[in-house]
């Protein structure tokens, strides 16, 4: 067993769960802020530079776990593993935002889908190294092609 | 505080940390296996349609934290969360895979950068929405570029 305390907080204009756009597919472009713990601060030095950043987060307040289950992208049930649903062994949510600026303890971020006062794990600089054109989506292609 | 359990173990040629090519711009092409406990399996369904997954996983040999450090791409020092050093505040590591098929609980795949053994929190589709042009990668271009 591995206890995971927060780095921070976000700050986000969605206080309910309704309000985040979802599904694998949706657009994320609301702006918000991640406000790292001033314990933490030392270790954003030069976080600044990246466009970019995977942010590992919390959901705090997503209980118990469903391995299968029907995300809002699809009529048709799907495992855990294959969806970014919140009910999950582990309540572990991965966020790629575009940061904005830095000041000092808090990073200015576009594309947030968490919601108000979520718990920070973790940060990590973005970089990839998938070509598009080898890039797979799964059931996700399937359902976006499917008459609605 | 939140408390992980693994979802399973990564079989992987890396026994020794020393092993494991390092730094951001490291190339990881070995291939390996992400095992999933039995009570988790049904969570794989759908995932084989997925070229790329992302692996969550626990740096669960190593020990305490350090906000700022010298990675090994890099002779300068730069914040934690703006490196992939294992000495994080929570011991989470991310990697991106190649799934290269599914047998059961087990996922082939390509691209490890895990210790054997490695504990497994959680697996996720990879969709990438960041277009090439629009990355900055920060001080590891400038690492880079720079005259060694």
């Amino acid at each position: 067993m591995f206890t995971m305390q927060p780095i921070g907080f976000v700050r986000s204009p969605f206080q309910i769960t309704q309000a985040v756009p979802k599904g694998l597919g949706a657009r994320h472009e609301e702006e918000g802020t991640i406000e790292i713990l001033p314990e933490f601060e030392a270790g954003l030095m030069d976080v600044e530079g990246f466009s970019h950043l995977f942010v590992i987060w919390a959901f705090d307040r997503s209980e118990g776990y469903e391995l299968v289950g029907r995300p809002p992208t699809d009529d048709r049930p799907h495992g855990v593993f294959a969806t970014r649903s919140p009910r999950r062994p582990n309540p572990i949510g991965l966020t790629v935002v575009e940061l904005l600026r830095r000041d000092g303890a808090v990073l200015h971020v576009r594309g947030v889908d968490m919601l108000d006062g979520t718990p920070i794990l973790d940060i990590k600089p973005w970089l990839t190294g998938v070509a598009p054109e080898k890039l797979r989506r799964g059931w996700l292609d399937e359902a976006e092609q499917r008459p609605k």
